[in-house]
């Protein structure tokens, strides 16, 4: 199938149009039609080369909606006009504990990323979202109910099920203090979905500047880092901290807000964290963590969770041609929500 | 009571013999006659200042083992003549949610240390066991089983705890795969403890130097860390690491040996490590966490679990007058046993 998208042709090129097939379906295949692509920081590091050296061109995006537009003879969950969506994986090996574990992004054989990846069958490399088409097989299809907002869902695929399976994981329910550390993509997205959990959820933050945000997103407030006197006033006052920091920073800061037993979950970084201080673990057993987005079930699970809390992520929407400025904006810091690309804005004529 | 121990007179100065009062029985207090005295890594940073200014003079030690000599009025568990133990701590609040749940070491204001800290009553700085005895209130005096030899039970008092309590915490039974960094105090009884339970047990050293005393000790064999391709093919293989290093390390070595959800578990450093790479964590959903010895309850368990299994610390006798000697042989580096004071070599006249 042609399809066209944007592409990185190198690590300091801006994105561009770019024609490019899209396989003939498989038995057990699922062609879709994307109307919606969120931004996702990781595609800038990605196409940026940050994460090491790409098979260009790339055509990143791995928050995907859309409708189903044909599907393979085997198909069995999906019909033509279905609202579906595809997250960042779009295979494994189907055979190992980890999959039959429905955990798929720790598949043993290493699951296949949405886009700069060899597919397991052909070794082609697998495109991703910014893109009018995908051809995903339907174990790796996410339904998304008839009920939500086809054009506010996207993040949910990526900023939602990587904050989402950390918060279920280690065990928030109603009464539980959880703290967030930055209130970007993935950080408006914990403090929406712990709060909807019935967790007391803040904002830890370097200064309260963005107070009413974190507040209208239900939390409690921002606790200041910069200021000594409240950081020290809030030892051991969280029970899980999900620290979504995409650079490298000082974990020792927020160690020391956990309770006994606590956990602090890394889920922006990929990289180092300056020098862990052991002792903030060793008095009161806490733990540094990471997590890593969540498998298919529970990506499911999150978005039939977004549809029964009626959450939704922040978007700011834009044309496909806006995607080196969204890009730019991305780069300079955070920003409390995301940014989707509506690709009707992207012809393929 | 009159008493003797050798007490540090300043950073940098020799263990020397020091007559000192231990206070009058209160009716919850127990007096014991010291018979051992185990000699822990902790004992030389502290008395060294390593870990921050003391309270000179300071008698070390908190593997203690002996006998009742005599009972307050309001003692119930203990009589004249009972086999006891004193771990790490002699008090805490006995009040608040980690009292309650037997979690005296996190206490949460703050548990009392054996040594070198106030008492919570008379404020009199606590000295510890290198002496000929102590003071020291019921609830915090551990029974020692008539089978036992008492000559090798005091390390058990804190490097079994130390071992003990995170392979308890952590889920270890039959069949987990552990690893254990180091060799030494703590290794060596986290290798016989994680046995015992069942499990499969690797240490995990920088080279194979020491792997006919690591099978002595029931595990399995070394895994080299100087052995890149060793390494490499142990990824993923094992449950949990009881790191027990007690100097500045780098703990990405180890991470990816970690399976699935696995832990690596700090016991022996206290203070920075190096910088701490979140892949490992985020890829696989692993956790650095640490741990600090064990309630008294669970330090009754350990000193029970050892006497029904038969287990010992790996001893090396000492007279009081070779304390020092024995501080500088610890100094040089891991020795796979403990060095226990024999007590009756320090005479009160």
């Amino acid at each position: 199938m042609k399809t066209l998208g944007y592409a990185a042709h190198s690590a300091d090129s801006d994105l561009v149009p770019y024609h490019f097939e899209r396989r003939e379906l498989r038995p057990n295949d699922v062609a879709i039609e994307i109307l919606y692509s969120g931004v996702c920081h990781s595609d800038l590091h990605t196409v940026n080369g940050d994460w090491g050296d790409q098979p260009y061109p790339l055509v990143p995006g791995h928050e995907i909606v859309g409708k189903v537009l044909s599907v393979g003879s085997d198909v069995k969950n999906y019909k033509v006009g279905d609202q579906v969506a595809v997250g960042c994986m779009v295979d494994s090996c189907q055979k190992c504990d980890q999959c039959h574990n429905h955990e798929e992004q720790f598949c043993r054989h290493g699951m296949t990323p949405t886009y700069g990846a060899p597919d397991r069958q052909s070794g082609e490399i697998t495109q991703g979202g910014y893109s009018k088409h995908i051809v995903v097989r339907e174990e790796f299809v996410l339904s998304i109910p008839e009920s939500m907002d086809l054009s506010r869902t996207a993040p949910i695929l990526c900023a939602g099920i990587t904050t989402y399976s950390p918060l279920r994981h280690w065990g928030v329910k109603e009464g539980s203090r959880v703290g967030v550390v930055g209130l970007g993509g993935l950080g408006h997205m914990a403090v929406k979905l712990a709060v909807a959990m019935g967790a007391e959820v803040t904002v830890i933050s370097r200064s309260k500047s963005k107070e009413e945000e974190a507040k209208a997103l239900g939390a409690k407030g921002i606790l200041a880092s910069s200021d000594a006197d409240e950081m020290q006033a809030n030892g051991a006052a969280f029970d899980l901290i999900i620290d979504t920091v995409p650079v490298k920073h000082d974990v020792n800061v927020y160690t020391p807000l956990l309770d006994v037993n606590g956990s602090l979950v890394i889920v922006g970084q990929v990289g180092p964290l300056e020098e862990l201080m052991s002792v903030p673990l060793v008095f009161n057993r806490r733990s540094v963590a990471g997590s890593l987005i969540g498998g298919i079930k529970e990506t499911q699970e999150v978005i039939d969770f977004c549809a029964k809390h009626d959450i939704y992520p922040e978007c700011e929407m834009i044309k496909m041609d806006g995607i080196n400025g969204a890009f730019e904006r991305l780069a300079q810091g955070d920003l409390a929500h995301r940014f989707v690309i509506d690709m009707s804005s992207l012809s393929v004529d």
